[in-house]
């Protein structure tokens, strides 16, 4: 990442990649209906779960107003959580172009709220996810819960979409303490 | 558009409908590098353009750089012209599935920013937009232009996607002025 969001700041190669020490993880999942999204501190063993949870928004709401769910609620999450980096699901190859045109736009959404907060994205391919939590890239969601439950110590098994948001953010901890660069792993 | 944005207000269908008289409309043709945006004021019968320009993103900025850029410009347009409406070009059959989901990706930034003004949007076909101003769906960006500088009596040749913004503007105007509900318009 060669430009840092904001006001003409930028942050160098190597001070982008500086995620290896305990962070404040904010994994999110975009979707129109239903944005996953999770946030986990890396301080401990076992990551401690700050927030988790799905922004639902009815069939029956416009899209400009499932947008302004999902900023006005990724917003409150940041206030609360003071994430140190975002990680978001990459793009992947949607059914048709509808659909990627419907996600894209969910994603803009996300992606443009975590921006005006000055924090630094970093997009995850999805079978990573499930490989980095499950073992295997074409792991079920229900498979993926169950792991992100065991991993964080979760009383209740999370939510599908909030679970794959905190299968996000655990993703992004595992390989930003690694020392090989991840290309599945890339600054948006 | 049964729902309105923001905090649980609503707005009936007969009101949201009610675009008829005067209106400072703003056109948006949203896209990662090159975002048009235009405002006029229908007041008069030649309508006054109060702002019109391209949000430039260059190719070695980050998409989510790109975004902040977007929605930070649309933000400061909005409050210096406080429009009445928005129109934003509609959703088209994008070349192909990654195409469709950058394009999604910059109609998100765009809308979920003036979903935040609490503005009402609405899409328009960009056929309709073509066959609206210059007379057929087909139309060369060049005709667009050309036609929106006669439209709006601008001294200058507006540049193509500031050109495609106001057009859009230019379009949702007539329609809103017609009896007839037109189906290549929608509330989003």
């Amino acid at each position: 990442m060669q430009q840092r969001l904001g006001k003409g700041k930028t942050v160098s190669p190597s001070k982008a990649k500086n995620f290896s020490g305990p962070q404040v993880i904010l994994g999110i999942d975009p979707s129109l209906r239903g944005t996953g999204y999770g946030v986990i501190n890396t301080a401990t063993a076992t990551p401690v779960t700050l927030s988790q949870g799905t922004i639902k928004c009815p069939a029956d709401w416009s899209i400009s107003r499932c947008f302004l769910e999902i900023a006005n609620t990724l917003k409150t999450v940041i206030a609360e959580t003071s994430p140190t980096v975002v990680a978001i699901e990459g793009l992947f190859y949607a059914q048709n172009v509808k659909t990627a045109l419907v996600m894209g736009q969910a994603r803009g959404a996300a992606i443009t709220t975590v921006a005006k907060a000055e924090l630094e994205v970093f997009e995850i391919a999805p079978r990573k996810v499930k490989q980095a939590i499950v073992g295997f890239g074409a792991a079920q969601k229900e498979a993926v819960a169950k792991m992100v439950q065991t991993r964080l110590a979760l009383s209740e098994l999370p939510a599908p979409d909030a679970a794959d948001a905190l299968a996000i953010a655990l993703t992004f901890s595992q390989s930003a303490s690694s020392p090989i660069p991840d290309p599945a792993i890339k600054p948006l």
